[in-house]
């Protein structure tokens, strides 16, 4: 009996493989790029008077990102370029307009895998680094490690420039007045609410079929000096193999650490044949398994999804067919 | 054609499970308990002057975790007893004993993780904390985080004292005259030798069925400050789920990161219905990922792995049956 029961899931499953690929190749051969980005999960989506500074940060980003693109560019500089322009973004937590910690300081973490090589690299805990996701690259490019934190990762800044991409500000540059007065509210209180999660991230592919991914953020509000997420953990807030997919995450950080979410799609992916879009919806949304946020994600067809159980999240996406949407959740 | 080919593998697939399950149910009506532990992946099987006191931790910590989990012990308390007489060895690469950064210091790193509730804690970058993988459970079980760093984590562990397990020492108490002799060696070299890696870990299953691992360590030699291995991240050194397995990892924490070795083997035993060793096995040895060292694993019916692709590993294993082994390695 359980023999013809695995048997008959077996079959089905193959059944919804061959589907799902047949219409994948066909809608492969139209797109050449493409383009995931988001700016956090969020509870709805956004009415507020915040709306129109994180439109205008995301478009921007999605810009940037098509046309690099379009012209030909990889997908590692992309994903770099396109985090950039969300870490000087004060709208988005990430960069300037970061979180505050307890102790009203920003401490800020970010990763970067390129799915061809699948090398990686990630910095926590930074205090002075105004582009952490460039930060993560050259732990990447130019050290054998792949996790750099606190004062070793400054320490490390201290041999680039400003013509590396490496800028040094004071770590009240990252300060906004939004977020010192979100930080007071959270003082005041002696229980945490329910925080909107703004961890900014982006996916892409390029013309040579290569993906790549990256998430950048300020954490958490109010966590602890020294708390690490998701966001520095290749495996659980990014992953990139170019066999599978690319995967950027936001939300409660420490559920995605717990499930290794980034590395677990591209796990049913390789495993159980998930397609994309089915590994990027069960992940979210398994049984026994409390897992808070959102995520975007693609694969090496240039299928997108963008999956959340928050209600809503801030996210962008664009291809090489004309594609083009941006949503924003507050 | 496509179909059948894989029709057939599925099939095949569904003999071997039902094989390796029966087989599993009837051995598994033997054991009561088993404990797995790692003293880090090596070179080749040890016949130094160092044998004997690594193969007198590994006995004693051996017989301390056989003896808890016979007497009714949770796997999770085991794991934590077990580890701390690894972290208070010298000789082995955890605790007292640890391996010295290119600043001639020692930084800790450790995760606990509970089978049963998937409730995990860590900690990286420690340098006055006598028993990091007690840290880590305090991280499990008192904060809403799962891994705090450095100062943070060092400034978290001011609120316990010893009768609670955090005894705080000075850094040198983790320096030995062989770690010293060792560092000078690699700071004398241009390049970096080939290094004995000599991470430590434990995985239990205890009398209730509930799993748990464990893993400790110093990290590399002669590693940056501030540098994070696999070791303080849940997924890529330790994972428990009672679902599958428990795991502990030693070897390039780089290469384990970026793979996510831990939860790699859960995922295959959930997804592909891989059998813990077919699992443990292959995600060391899968072309085209590179992942240099070994494993020690375990699943819910008391099966044992331990795996390495380093020419040997210092390891031991016991469990309700009377089976006991202890090999060491250089």
């Amino acid at each position: 009996m359980l023999l013809s029961v695995r048997l008959l899931c077996c079959l089905g499953l193959l059944f919804v493989a061959t589907g799902d690929s047949a219409l994948r190749a066909q809608e492969a051969a139209k797109r050449e790029f493409a383009i995931v980005i988001h700016g956090g999960a969020g509870r709805a989506p956004s009415s507020g008077k915040g709306r129109q500074a994180k439109e205008a940060a995301l478009e921007s980003a999605l810009t940037k990102g098509r046309d690099m693109l379009a012209a030909g560019a990889t997908s590692i500089d992309t994903v770099e370029a396109v985090l950039r322009i969300l870490e000087d973004a004060p709208s988005v937590n990430a960069g300037r307009g970061a979180v505050m910690n307890t102790a009203g300081g920003h401490e800020l973490d970010a990763t970067i895998m390129d799915g061809q090589s699948r090398a990686c690299g990630s910095v926590g805990g930074l205090t002075t680094v105004r582009n952490p996701i460039s930060l993560a690259r050259k732990v990447m490019e130019k050290t054998p490690h792949v996790l750099l934190v606190t004062d070793g990762a400054e320490k490390f800044a201290d041999q680039f420039t400003v013509e590396d991409g490496i800028e040094r500000v004071p770590n009240s540059y990252f300060t906004t007045d939004a977020r010192r007065a979100e930080w007071k509210r959270l003082l005041e209180k002696s229980a945490d609410p329910p925080q909107p999660m703004g961890t900014t991230g982006c996916a892409c592919l390029d013309k040579f079929g290569n993906l790549a991914a990256g998430t950048t953020t300020g954490g958490t509000a109010n966590k602890l000096h020294g708390r690490l997420g998701d966001s520095p953990i290749t495996g659980a807030g990014t992953y990139a193999d170019n066999r599978t997919c690319a995967v950027s995450c936001t939300g409660v950080g420490e559920d995605f650490i717990r499930y290794a979410v980034a590395y677990d799609i591209n796990a049913r992916m390789r495993y159980a044949g998930q397609s994309l879009a089915e590994a990027s919806h069960a992940v979210l949304n398994t049984p026994g398994q409390l897992v808070r946020g959102g995520l975007v994600s693609l694969d090496a067809q240039g299928n997108i999804a963008m999956e959340f159980n928050t209600g809503a999240m801030s996210r962008a996406a664009a291809d090489s067919t004309g594609w083009w949407e941006i949503h924003v959740a507050d």
